[in-house]
Order: C-alpha cells, then structure tokens, then sequence
C-alpha cells in the first residue's frame, strides 16, 4: 500500500476520508503564490526541457505563478526542434535568456522538468544526466523512465534529487483551467507528486511547490512506481484504449439494429464524451444511471452487469503486462519498428465521418444519456478502479486515473475534437497502447458482454455498484475543486 | 538463413526448387517402414509423454508404423490425468507395459517425445530432464520449449541428443490422414524437423524416421528456433488470430450492408472454410481470384490491395513480439491469472448462433467464392509469407505454416466444427495468441482496410502477387502430397 501521508514546512496540509484511512491533500490556489520562493528555495532557475503539449502548459503556468519571485524559467529544446518558433511566440526566447539547446538549459538549472516524449527520453536520458549541475533536481511528469531504467537495468544518476509532478489530465487542460483560474480561485488539473530520491531534504516541499505553481486544485502524494502503473494501464483503459473500443463496438451495434449513422453516433460517442462525462463531472457515477427513468435503469443494469467481467478480465491483463514490463517492451519493439513503417491512423474509420454533422446538431437539444451505452461506460470505469484498488493505489491517484482524469480532461477534448483525432494524436507511448488494447474491448464487448445483456442484470454486481467506496472517494475529491466550465471551446 | 540442405544415411533424399535455391526434402510412404529400424538404431523404446491430441496421434502412429519392428511405444501421463482412461481404450496400458507414470516411462525410454501442454512443460521440463537415461534423446514437435529456457535462462541437458519433428497440422489432422494412408500412400500432414544437439551424429536419421514414421508425405528440415517463431506467430496470424478477426469483421460488414445473418455466414466464414479452403488446397492461391469474373476479380483487386497493408503491420508486430520473447511473457502472465480468472469463451458471439442452419445448407449448392472475402483473406495469407520471407524463413516452412497447415488441415477443421470451437479449444498458447491478435485484425481491417477498399487496387500490390515466388514453392509442395480427401467427417 502506497504510503499517502505526508508533511510540508511550508504548506499548510489536509486529511481527506478515503476508503479505508485519510489521505494528505494539498489544496491549491493562487493565494498560495507568495509561498512559492520559500518552496522553491535553493532553486534559482528552473529547466523545462521540451515543448510538447505539457512542456508548454507547465512552461507558461510556472512563469505566471513565479512572477513576483527570483525564478527564471527556461525552456531546452533539442536542436532543429520544430517547437522553437511556438516557443518564441510564447515569449521564451534566446535573447531573454528563456530557450536554449536542451544541454545546455539542463546545465544551467537548479530544477530540471523533462517532458520530452518517453522515446526522447529513452533515448537520451543519459546524455541529460550527464549535463546536470551537482545539485540539481530531477523533475519528471511522468513515471515512464523509471519503467525504462528498470526494463534496462539503469538507474536515476546518485545525489541529485528526483521528484515528479503529474498532472492528472492533458497539456492543454493543465493551461486552460489554469487560466480559468484568473477568475475562479482554485480551478486546474490535480496532480499527484512523488519523491524518488531526496538527498538533503529539499524534495517534497520543492515537488508541492512546483505542483501549486502548476495551479493543481489539488496535490496528492503517490510513487513514481505507483504513478506510472496507473497512468499506463489507465491510457490502455479508461483514458483512451478502452473508450475507442467501446464507442467502436457500441456504433456498430446501434447500426446493427438499425439506427441510421448519426443516431448510432449520438447514443454512442456523442453520449460519452457528452452527456455521461458531464453527468459524471458534476454529480458522480451514480447519478448516470439515478437520472434515468425505470426502463433505462433496467437497460443499465444488463449492459452493466454484462460488461464488468470483460472489463475487468481486459484491465487485469493490461495492469499486468504493464507491471511485468512486458507493454514497455512492446512499446519499445513499436518504436524500433515504426522507423521503417509509419503508423497508420484510424481516422478514416466510418464512424467518424459523421462527427461534423452531429457536432452540427449540437444545441438544437439536449441529448439524453442512452441507458445501454451509459451501463457499458460505467461498468468499464468501475473495473479499473476495482483492479486498481485490489492492487493497492492510493485513493486519490485511483479516482483520477479513473474517473477525474477522463471526464475533466480526457472526454471534454474528445468532445469538441473527436475519439479517433485523440488515438491518432495525443503522446505516442498512448497511441501504441490504445491500438493494441481498443480493439480487445471492441472485440470482447462485441462477442461476449452484449449477447450477454439479453440476460437478467446481476444483482451482486449491481450492490456493489451502488455501495461502492468509490463515490465517496469521489465526492470527497469533487469538493476539493470548483466547478469550473470544462467545455473545450 | 536457415540451413536447408541435408544428407541421411538410410533414406534418399530429392531436391525441391525453392524461390532463390533448392531444399533437400524427404518424400514419406509407407514403402519406407522397413528402413525404420535403421533409422531408430539404439532406439528399443519409444516413450510418447502426453496424451492430448498430438500425443495420441503420434503414438498411434508410431505404433502402427513400427509394428514390425522391435521397438516398443509406451505412453507417459501425468499422476491422475484424466486422459488414462482415452490411452487404455487404445490399446495403451499398464499391463502391456504401454502406460505408465510420465517420469517412469521417461526414465525407461530412449527416446522421449515430449506433447504435453507448454505450461505443463514449462513447470516440469526439469523433473523430465533430470529422469532421463544417459543417452536418451529429447523429442519435441514444437519449439515452445525452445523460448522458454531462453526467457528463463535454462536449458536443455547436455549430453542429450535434442531433436524435433513438428507436424504442420493438427494432432487430429496427423492421426486421420495417416490412416487414410492405408489405401492412398503417401496421405498424411507434412512435417519440419530440426536438431538442436546432436551428441553421436544420430540424429538426423532419428528424426527423419520419426517423421516417416508419422506418415509425412515430406519433412522438410528447420531450426527449432525458426520453427517456433513460424509457429507461435502463425497461430497468432494466418492459421488462427486473423482468420478469427477477419470473419467477425467481414461479418460485421455483411450484417451493415443488410444481409441476414445466414447470408452474411456465407460469404464469409463459410467461403473461407469452404470453397476458398478448398480452392487453394487444390489449385493454389492465384486459383483463388481466376475462377472470378470481371467484376469479381475487381472486387477481390480492392478488398487484397486494402487489407495487405494492415496485415503486414499487425503480422510484424506479432514477429517482432515473439521473437523478442514478450510475446512468451504474455502467455506466461496469462497462465498465472487464469488460476484465478478463467478465460472467457467466444463462442457466444452472435454470429455463431447460425452456424447451425448454415451447415444444414450445405449441399444444398455450391458455394460460390464472394470475391471481397477473398481478397481479404488472400492478402492476409500474403502478408504472413511476406514476412516470413524477409525474416529468412525457409520456403518449405513458409508454405507450411502460412498455406498448407491453414488450407489442409485447421480450416477443414473449423469448416465442420466451426471458428469459435475452434479458438475456444485449441492448445492453450494458441487460444491465448489469438485472443490477444485477432481483435487487432478485426479493428484494423473494419475501421482501416474496408474503408480504403473503396479506393481503385494498387497495381504494383496485384503485380507483386501475380507473380509472386510462392506460387512455385506452393506447387512443388503440392506435388509431394496425393490428392487426398481433406473434409473432416
């Protein structure tokens, strides 16, 4: 069990009821920002190395947040970099002091924030070890390179500091809601932190500081190793594998009984990233299926009861091979073979030719959460959190990886852009992974949990539904922010 | 590249023209059984340890092949297995000396094949080894042991000839063609043989004897590494995990276009297990697309230009995951989960239900080829030899594993049981690999290759399989077997 208590010398901590005991929570908010140089000290410069979409977001919000005090920010780029002139409209430039070749930022950095892609870092984690100054720290978003060094057999350079921050939700969440923050105190992405090494002491108030600068609502505490298992099972589940072969397998079989392709889509896709996620974000898991009448609730509970042993039977499998450093292995593999052979997309499919003329309709009304689809969505979700918490993660790192991340952050973007633009598109470690497990829930769910759904629901597993430790969790967690507009314009 | 060429001591042996060369081969027939002896010199007990259905199928006719001879063919089962009772009602028992303990007859055997599970393998290869007699020879039919003491770090015990003979096609297949040897010499399932120590230079005449004892019509020589890597990926691809995808999703595609369950069977699974099985068996795969008409051969033109690619990449990535051993680890986790989780069965999956009154019809006329389904399926079968070809396979394994194995003996099969008992009851590591690949198969092709089908075929794909090298390699091959009936009663 993941150990969740903690102490600052600068913050002032709380105690969330969890399932079971507390946890030690930070909560965020700007006026918080004059405790940043105290929980900064020792750090004068701080490296952000890479311009992807949470380099940039991390970049932009530390250099907001660390306005008033006597921190630079500074970003490394590889040379050749695409990202440069983005960069420099962004106001990091060579002439200020604020880009530079990623060596060279690394060398000159008291806080080093790598968030290169995980083949980069792969790649060239040794070179950037080899540029730290003696007393720099380590600062990752991510706990794919310990995966790595583990897989490897390499290690974390001795006497340098390594701490992580990871927010729970994509780059381009981590920017909005933080500038959403400018007028709602306290809106952002949550972020889990953890110390991997701390020689002289520094890390944790350094790791909470970085954390509340990012604009995090709220921090809490994990392990890198405990970080990196939720969040690569989570992009192969819930996140983004499990999503894609859900709404695949649910449009084909809407289209099977007959619905032509935009009413398939609209109980489908449409009702996830919509309707559900909102539903979810707002009031909970349980209130999807609460605000359906008694003939939807009866769809619910078979399509639920149906799905949750595919769910779960995909999940444990996934969490394994994750663990076992067997997906590591394959990502690798892919990497190696994606040289030679681009990556195709899957865009093309079907389904997603009509997304521009259902995002048409949207606002002529309300769409109605779909009962079958909603069951099929929450049973999934509730798998992985079963799994999760039979393998011992923290609460809070459960319900973000699970719940929060998806339907504050991951469903809104495929909302407003769509679940095939996010497979083909977001962080290639996720990609590789959503191709290989979507289809194993489109397949399952196809062939086996909806033939299952003719039959009664499973009162067991509907009990545990509704008793589930999970919503408390949640509800805990949802008064810790506000509610913020998550719609992605 | 795999050493093709060999030399025997007690057979003659005949060269095939192979695509780039030659390779030895020995033609089978029961005209040869007097010479066994001489090739199993030293060799006065046969210990077949194992009775599924390659364990049966071996000792049967090991014992019919060597009935003249003085060498005894004795069974070797685990305590309390449950295949006691099947073995005694063939002649195999305590009494006559035939069965006994696994260990026991091991010890007592100088020549050990081993057909039990690869589980059982992998937990008790080393009781195996450690029962040996000092000059016993190690027998497999599958390279599996192979990659596991290579993942494990193991190995085989020295001193010990190991030798393979591995029948490309099923235990059932081996026993049934085999028999129907008896009125037409020569029937039977070809086979591949490998040495991988060779202590006293008997080897080889053990193993070519072994195979003409089994009734191959030829056996072809290989490395035990090459013959697992073909293997494990063959049941993964062309042979099991995509014939599985590409019928659900042909399936699926029939049912959106409106064709009633019976009709959509039909022209999918029922055409690949039936007339385009058969077709190729019979006259190769070029057959395939000129018994088409026009628009037949343009509709099978787009469907193979389309689905090649997506084949390729997904039959490369399952090369790359076997040879690399992560594939092997999956299995291996899976082992370990299904003590406590049992795997789900396919067989529920909605088209199956009309399996039933699809068999009823048949008779009733011939199937045509449905030229889309054709395509799909030859461009798959392509893509496997592609990249067994650049992975340096030898041409005789390669039409084994990727054509004959498939056309002859497991279709056959499922054309009279069906796809889904097929994958939900085929050796273990075969189940395991193709629920892992065949829903990638399904969603690339559905969401990725029918889509592109739309577009007009890429000629130079077409030109690269008119003229493909394996159309010769198939036909010498073919010239090695009689014309035997293949239709499984």
């Amino acid at each position: 069990m993941t150990s969740t208590t903690y102490t600052s010398r600068v913050f002032s901590l709380e105690t969330m009821d969890v399932p079971g005991g507390t946890e030690t929570i930070l909560r965020g908010g700007r006026h918080l920002f004059p405790l940043l140089p105290q929980a900064f000290a020792g750090v004068r410069r701080i490296g952000v190395i890479g311009w992807g979409p949470q380099g940039r977001a991390q970049a932009l919000n530390l250099r907001d947040s660390l306005a008033g005090a006597d921190i630079r920010v500074a970003v490394g780029l590889r040379p050749g970099s695409a990202s440069a002139a983005d960069a420099r409209a962004h106001g990091f430039t060579e002439e200020n002091g604020t880009l530079g070749d990623w060596l060279a930022v690394t060398a000159d950095s008291d806080l080093v924030i790598l968030l290169i892609a995980d083949a980069a870092l792969a790649a060239h984690h040794q070179e950037i070890f080899a540029a730290l100054k003696p007393s720099a720290v380590i600062g990752l978003s991510h706990g794919f390179l310990l995966g790595h060094l583990r897989e490897t057999g390499g290690g974390f350079p001795p006497g340098h500091g390594v701490i992580a921050v990871c927010p729970k939700g994509m780059g381009d969440s981590v920017r909005r809601l933080y500038r959403q923050g400018e007028d709602i105190n306290g809106a952002g992405i949550n972020s889990s932190y953890a110390v991997h090494a701390d020689p002289d002491g520094r890390a944790t108030d350094l790791a909470l500081g970085w954390s509340v600068a990012l604009g995090s609502p709220y921090t809490f505490r994990t392990t890198l190793d405990s970080e990196y298992l939720s969040d690569i099972v989570g992009e192969r589940a819930i996140l983004l594998g499990a999503v894609h072969g859900i709404v695949e397998s649910l449009y084909t079989r809407a289209r099977l009984v007959g619905d032509d392709p935009v009413a398939a889509y609209e109980k489908t896709c449409e009702n996830i990233t919509g309707p559900i996620a909102r539903t979810i974000s707002h009031s909970g898991m349980r209130a999807v299926r609460e605000g359906l009448d008694a003939t939807g609730r009866d769809v619910f509970d078979r399509a639920y009861t149906a799905t949750y042993a595919s769910a779960r039977e995909i999940v444990a499998e996934i969490y394994d091979e994750v663990a076992d450093g067997t997906e590591l292995r394959s990502v690798i593999l892919a990497e190696r073979r994606l040289g030679s052979r681009p990556m195709s997309e899957i865009g093309g499919s079907p389904m997603w030719s009509v997304g521009d003329e259902v995002h048409a309709r949207r606002g002529e009304r309300d769409l109605p959460v779909e009962p079958f689809t909603a069951g099929v969505f929450v049973a999934t979700m509730t798998a992985q959190i079963d799994e999760f918490a039979e393998r011992g993660h923290p609460w809070s790192e459960i319900v973000n990886e699970s719940v929060i991340e998806a339907v504050d952050s991951l469903l809104p973007y495929m909302h407003a852009r769509d679940v095939a633009h996010m497979v083909d598109n977001c962080s290639r470690t996720a990609r590789l992974g959503a191709r290989r497990w979507g289809p194993r829930f489109q397949s399952a769910y196809g062939q086996i949990a909806f033939p299952a759904a003719e039959h009664p629901a499973d009162e067991a597993l509907l009990t545990a539904f509704e008793t589930h430790p999970v919503h408390e969790a949640l509800a805990a967690a949802a008064k810790l922010r506000p509610s913020v507009d998550i719609s992605v314009s």
